[in-house]
């Protein structure tokens, strides 16, 4: 783990962000997102040299195991999981600090064991007291991991060590229920001990959006309403439910990604230039882009839900969601919304953002595409540009990740004809190195308490202001469009754009 | 020949630009130049049935061809140089329409057969008295070809018909012999029936340059003082003067090159938008951007101008300027050329444009680089952007005719780190269709009457009005630097832009 270490990244290379003493502890480890993202996310920070020597990984759960059977398990998904190859030397120096508490949330016996193994960590590892709690649970347990945590003294301070909280969407169900967890997370942490998982914000494609606008000279200038037709922002999923029912039923699209993710994604997008890259100055501006959100008037025409039926996932047919096993067959449950929305500020006033997100869309797909108005004046005959579409910018955020521009090129020929063109700029032919996990890169940031890239209080709450109008709305009026499976979501999507003279990418 | 000709450009057959009745005449018929691309370009125009079924083919010369000696020629250099796959039935059809007229420039006997051949075509193949006359000859040579054109009636349209007169480069030495070339060719041809070749105008990326700029709403914003840094408009040759020692000393690559092409990409990138593309248009815009060129106050900091030594060329060693067969050991004519100007107008005032053009240097290439500033405050660490150059956009003239956007990308890793990456669109990868030669457009143009891709008069002027400056300055101050061929010219061009703090692109 010297910092000649080849897996180190070359920023971290020159300017190495490496966790100082410290360990995690999760709870609900024996979930799906502990074996498949956390633990080998955890190994591969390590492997990258990027972990400290004595770091601690403690699991918390029901299931009867022995340190050992922990280790094990961790061992397994990390050699199924980790994004770098396996290396014993790492391996064995990591399983060290790995220490299994077996007990259920609402036992006080179980709590003191954990701070007990805490204690013995302190002692044998070096871990200082810094741990950051991983609350990979339900939302209905929640309240009692925190408090148990405060009655337990392990959120605690005061010894001038540090104790963090790491919290999963969802974050409440809508705005009175994101309060009420709120305020139950606030009595126990101080909201700088708190970091709310978006895992979209951990892509590299989504930092580098700010990179992107605010290293360059380019793109800025033509980053306002002078410039940009409208912004659209799609988070596609082929995939159904699959084994997720008891969650997604009576949860819906909307909740699910738009809250967060897409709103997130736009606040990026939309956001002032931060004086520095400082958490606070970057949520600050976020903050007032979700502050500046405004919906339409008219919901019924600007918002549309749908839901799956029969059709096609990867070739193969696939039930609709009403068919799903554990599904109401009355379920008003969204598996696609659309919504669109205005930036009301001196920027973006009148440039709508439209939203939208579904299941068993036509492909698996993130993007943000901004697109720019014609140009006001065209010198060319009106025959020559008949083909020519709107310029664009589009941010690939999965799969391929990277950027496209979209513009017009003169035909080859003997005449003026202009066509869309594209200029293509990919993450996996640009640099050799590959891209790190967006949880490797989100428990390093957690590690170092640098809260960049997590969405604060207000940023939650701003964001279901602005979604509970709509799924107020919703509630009252008609249930959701069916869209065969494997399609582009309801035409209802394509007539809200037509309305206003747009149509969706097909991306 | 008919409008579903395979051949045809795809806007072709959509709004066909097919020439009317007409016929071409070349002097100079059996130079390089009539070989390699004229007599290419005729074909490949019929090919695609952008010619009119009876177009006829005039050549002149001293050489003692009959009129299948001339057909043979014309024959042998469209199998080895037409860009289209050669077709018995559009030969067949193109040789009824070829003559050869025997004689020499000052022979008024010739031109009276001239004048007969002419109006036996127009019998025999229906050109109705449209000729467009190509002068490819020395310049020496013009004043007498025009007077005898107009000494014979040749020139004359009162009939109804068109004659057009086609130049090549160089038009004149400096302004004062410009100036006296334009009075006698004006004295015999109305303005409009003037055609001046810039090939480098004919070339698909060339007129790319305006279709970008205008037909999209991107790049017109950032496309001023405001964003732009500088300008690079380089034109390199990796060859020496192979043959051409009796015409290029004396001449030197500034004459050569910048005082035509060059400046002629300038005027396209730096121009404001027309109202329409209408020639008298385009015309006025490029004159306006000619008009405002201001030159440095020390020519001696702010030109440079060189000569190739000994070096390499391809691989294989390769003497220098003064040691090639026909040039003076003691000439002084630049084989390397490099000025700065500026455009003094409002949309560029104080933004360099560098021009450079050489031969013997790195590689051939040409290309048009609009460098950005920096971007005027940057949120990230310092050490973020390290690695991070100006953005550029960059027309690709030749070879691998395209676009290069350069901009800073985020490095995949857990810090913030920025390095410079490349957008490309590559005219081979986009477009099925191959470009046209710079010839074939332009004598299609020609016989359409389309000056649009034409410089004129005053734009000839106002170009020696720039060079003449400097060359006055090199003629009274010292000699050319030396540099090694198959480098990138001498180091004074390097320091140049070193004293401003810039650097010359590597293509």
């Amino acid at each position: 783990m010297s910092s000649s270490n080849p897996l180190r990244d070359p920023a971290d290379r020159r300017l190495p962000r490496i966790a100082g003493p410290s360990g995690l502890v999760i709870f609900g480890v024996t979930g799906d997102l502990s074996r498949k993202k956390l633990m080998p996310a955890v190994y591969d920070l390590a492997n990258r040299g990027l972990l400290p020597p004595g770091f601690s990984l403690v699991g918390f759960a029901r299931r009867e195991w022995a340190n050992e059977d922990f280790a094990q398990e961790v061992h397994d998904s990390v050699k199924e999981h980790a994004r770098t190859p396996f290396r014993e030397e790492v391996w064995q120096q990591l399983v060290q600090g790995m220490r299994f508490v077996q007990g259920t949330f609402d036992d006080d016996d179980s709590f003191e064991r954990l701070r007990e193994t805490i204690g013995e960590l302190d002692k044998a590892q070096g871990t200082g007291g810094n741990f950051a709690f991983y609350l990979s649970v339900p939302p209905s347990a929640f309240p009692v991991v925190i408090r148990q945590l405060k009655k337990h003294g392990l959120a605690d301070q005061s010894s001038g060590s540090w104790r963090r909280a790491v919290i999963e969407k969802p974050f409440g169900h809508d705005l009175k229920s994101a309060e009420e967890l709120n305020t139950t997370v606030e009595e126990v942490f101080a909201p700088d001990q708190v970091f709310r998982i978006d895992h979209y914000l951990g892509k590299e494609t989504v930092q580098n959006i700010l990179a992107l606008r605010f290293a360059n000279q380019m793109f800025e200038p033509i980053w306002n309403r002078s410039f940009v037709d409208h912004v659209q922002i799609t988070m596609a999923e082929d995939i159904g439910i699959g084994g997720r029912a008891g969650y997604y039923d009576g949860i819906g699209a909307a909740r699910d990604v738009i809250q967060n993710h897409l709103l997130q994604l736009m606040a990026l997008t939309a956001m002032e230039e931060p004086a520095s890259f400082d958490a606070d100055a970057l949520a600050a501006e976020k903050t007032k882009v979700l502050g500046a959100v405004k919906l339409p008037q008219d919901l019924g025409e600007n918002t549309v839900r749908g839901q799956y039926a029969e059709g096609w996932q990867g070739g193969e047919k696939a039930v609709g969601y009403l068919q799903e096993d554990g599904i109401d067959p009355k379920s008003k449950t969204d598996t696609y919304a659309a919504i669109k929305v205005e930036v009301d500020n001196r920027r973006w006033a009148g440039v709508p953002f439209y939203l939208r997100t579904g299941k068993r869309l036509g492909r698996r797909v993130t993007e943000i595409a901004v697109v720019f108005q014609r140009a006001p004046h065209s010198p060319f005959d009106h025959t020559a540009t008949e083909e020519l579409g709107q310029n664009a910018i589009v941010f690939r955020v999965q799969p391929d990740e990277g950027i496209t521009v979209r513009f017009g090129s003169k035909v080859p020929g003997t005449s003026m004809e202009i066509r869309d063109v594209s200029m293509d700029f990919a993450y996996g032919e640009s640099f050799t190195e590959s891209s790190p996990e967006a949880y490797e890169r989100l428990i390093l940031d957690v590690l170092l308490g640098d809260s960049n890239l997590f969405p604060r209080t207000e940023e939650v709450e701003l964001s279901w202001k602005i979604l509970d109008p709509i799924e107020e709305y919703w509630d009252k009026h008609g249930k959701p469009a069916q869209y065969p499976s494997g399609t582009w979501g309801p035409v209802e999507a394509d007539e809200m754009l037509k309305r206003d003279g747009r149509s969706w990418r097909r991306p």
